[in-house]
């Protein structure tokens, strides 16, 4: 009973067990279209031993247990489905020990990723993974995040050497080494970064780090198709340049941009790019970027050079979800993404634009290119009763077109309650797998019941 | 009953199922020091579903299954300890589907590592991980091989995209997809590569494949001590160089080298290098690292430019296992690896080195010093019957060293049989969930146990 699970709890905790609405309703918020649904109390630990104890507390009372990082999910894998105690971790954000020599760094779970970078600054070194929010490492752990700058760095499954998790039944267990590399067991570390909260509560992280990179160089240009864009990005690829960033914008994206923030762009497909390396590296690759768009008939291709134009640029990718908000006043949004193979993205992207533009609702697209990775903005408004229904639909049919293509249903927002319609079709018997690990390591299912998996 | 399966196998797959005692021991030996140990039958399927036909059979009549691609591997993965049949993939090497745009390829398992680069050589196209073998890629898949690229291009974890699986009960699973990132599900693919075999067998591969570089440069240098050359790495590592390989060979290993192949090189430990990029770029980086290692005092820097240099260079660096062992003519080797933090990686090499010298048995050490991970070529005299002894010994305190460093029992060679006994040291209770895995998925223990697992 999750009654007496609270009970015991609130011994265990004191005033660290927080059970007043307005906690609760916060707890049970999500940045997307979901409806509230708060659990029955937020607990705040502040060691691995106190998160065991809480374990072993729902443990014995069957009562579902959430992580909790700060909330910027997008596919409501934090919210109380069935009730239950959501675990903030946001008492449990040390940085514990950062060790320049091995580039890593080992943190609690609410450490967030700029205050991460912040501390990180003295050292030369940074994190690289950047989702845009100012999410949490532990959250950012368990649904494998990745953004902006996966294309160099890789996602959280290429960034996460180690963690500590406290399973469902209150055992510790401690994943991966210190060392790069490791040919010992299965890969559990791997396993449970993107598991979504399912197989345990991650309680630290061993990092890898990268070098601050010597020199940046950050571009912009526009084209007047989506695939004149996308077909530029294949052939850097292919040529091997190392971009440490690659982002498309479409024209509605750049239209809300310039509205929002008179950023004065041409209101057509937009690349922006950034190189890290040396000095002569970047010089080099930004000319032979410039050479390759402009194959591709690429327009007022601009390099940002100084530190200041670069952050206004990037600042402009990552305000690129407020503009479209701002223009769409007291309207909602289903911020949907999809993953094709590089191939198939211009298609995707071309066939994904066309049917939001017949549908009825506002849907601006952008996203990661190099990865093949895009989202569709799909605006809602609350007084118009089919808007969602036609999100759904947008939605349901970009994850279609992705499957057919060889792609998948989530390049990076996960699955969470958002998207379990697709597992089945997405992984098949897989799905079965995951359900038959997940039964293995909780067969209680109280570690976030309900996303990822169906398991009755 | 095995016999049982047997009988039923033969009527499968007719003369493609081998009784011989020349075919079974060909199965049952390993390129290490353990006994020869030979399966009941080897099997030569033809198709995913000749495969699953074949393990339809054996869950039927509880045999066991040993996957099979080019028995390079070190630990005894192969080893029929508990006999049943091996299924032998070398019928299944055929490369399925090139897709040059998305950089992928998709391939039976009993296609090998050359097999696969010559295959591609004229599409600009290589897959990088060289793990010195002519593995199979369902070989190196399995046990999350890795070499001396990876600490540019990544090991096995980073450079498969998705598998075809057929689980111990006969189900076919496709995991992964051709897009370059999910965040779909628990991470099926990760969880069988590394496995040893023990959850399934391979039937197809998509591999991530990297575009062939423009210039290529490598180098190779002296040091008076093992620290300047490690310090020298650590160095090369934190300016964020992008070494495509980077590796150690002791002193004694250069003996060998120079006594096998006359390559007149003083008898100091040495660093190879090489870097892949544009002309300018991998230019500039010889440079910087021509000055690091300057700063750690090397002599005899020289630069192979060439394409026969290079290939002399990287030769000489994959025959030195041979070198070391005709020096000692009628000897066997244990080959032993460990992987540490990289900035403990010089005390281990010493550490090491002078317990081998004290040791009264020869062992050069090499490794591929960009990961932390290096190995130790143990040398065993069969009419020394304490030598087998002395080399168990030597091998057990370079890993209690590594798991003491917060390191790793194995960087690349896996578990098989050989470092079973370091599995509950370095996992603790991720050992259990390991097994708790493994029960779930394949309950009748029959797909290559006693590896990596001891499930009884």
């Amino acid at each position: 009973m999750i009654s007496d699970a609270i009970a015991a709890l609130q011994t265990l905790l004191g005033d660290r067990l927080n059970q007043s609405t307005s906690d609760r309703n916060l707890h049970g918020q999500s940045e997307s279209h979901f409806t509230t649904t708060p659990p029955d109390a937020v607990a705040y630990p502040t060691s691995t031993d106190e998160v065991r104890a809480i374990v072993e507390i729902c443990h014995q009372h069957n009562c579902p247990m959430i992580g909790w990082g700060t909330g910027t999910s997008l596919e409501g894998h934090t919210l109380a489905v069935r009730g239950g105690v959501t675990v903030d971790f946001s008492r449990m954000a040390a940085v514990l020990e950062v060790s320049p020599q091995d580039m890593t760094v080992r943190i609690q779970p609410g450490v967030t990723r700029e205050a991460l970078n912040e501390e990180l600054r003295a050292t030369g070194l940074f994190f690289p993974v950047d989702p845009g929010a100012n999410a949490s490492l532990g959250g950012m752990a368990a649904t494998r995040a990745s953004g902006t700058t996966a294309v160099r760095y890789g996602t959280m499954r290429d960034n996460v050497l180690g963690l500590e998790v406290v399973m469902a039944d209150g055992a510790v267990v401690r994943t991966g080494t210190e060392a790069r590399k490791t040919a010992s067991g299965y890969d559990l570390t791997g396993l449970f970064v993107g598991s979504e909260g399912t197989l345990g509560l991650i309680t630290e992280l061993t990092l890898r780090l990268q070098g601050q990179p010597e020199a940046i160089s950050a571009g912009v240009c526009s084209f007047d198709t989506i695939n004149q864009a996308v077909a530029a990005v294949i052939d850097t690829i292919q040529m091997g340049l190392p971009m440490a960033r690659i982002e498309f914008i479409d024209a509605a994206t750049v239209a809300a941009v310039n509205q929002y923030s008179d950023a004065g762009l041409p209101e057509l497909p937009h690349l922006l790019v950034e190189f890290h390396g040396s000095e002569a590296g970047v010089a080099e690759q930004s000319e032979t970027f410039g050479l390759i768009v402009a194959e591709h008939d690429a327009h007022d291709f601009k390099w940002a050079t100084q530190a200041e134009d670069r952050s206004a640029l990037w600042k402009m990718r990552h305000t690129a979800y407020y503009a479209v908000l701002a223009c769409h006043p007291g309207a909602g949004a289903m911020v949907t993404d999809i993953c094709v193979p590089i191939s198939k993205l211009a298609n995707a992207v071309e066939q994904t634009s066309a049917e939001i533009n017949q549908s009825g609702i506002a849907g601006p697209i952008m996203g990661h290119v190099g990865d093949g990775n895009f989202h569709a903005i799909l605006m809602i408004d609350p007084d118009k009763p089919d808007d969602l229904k036609t999100a759904k639909n947008l939605s349901e049919r970009m994850v279609t077109r992705a499957l057919e293509m060889g792609g998948t249903a989530t390049g990076e927002h996960g699955i969470g309650i958002g998207k379990l319609d697709y597992m089945a079709r997405e992984h098949g018997h897989g799905w079965t797998l995951m359900s038959n690990i997940k039964r293995a390591l909780d067969p209680q299912d109280i570690m976030n019941p309900g996303k990822l998996l169906r398991q009755n």
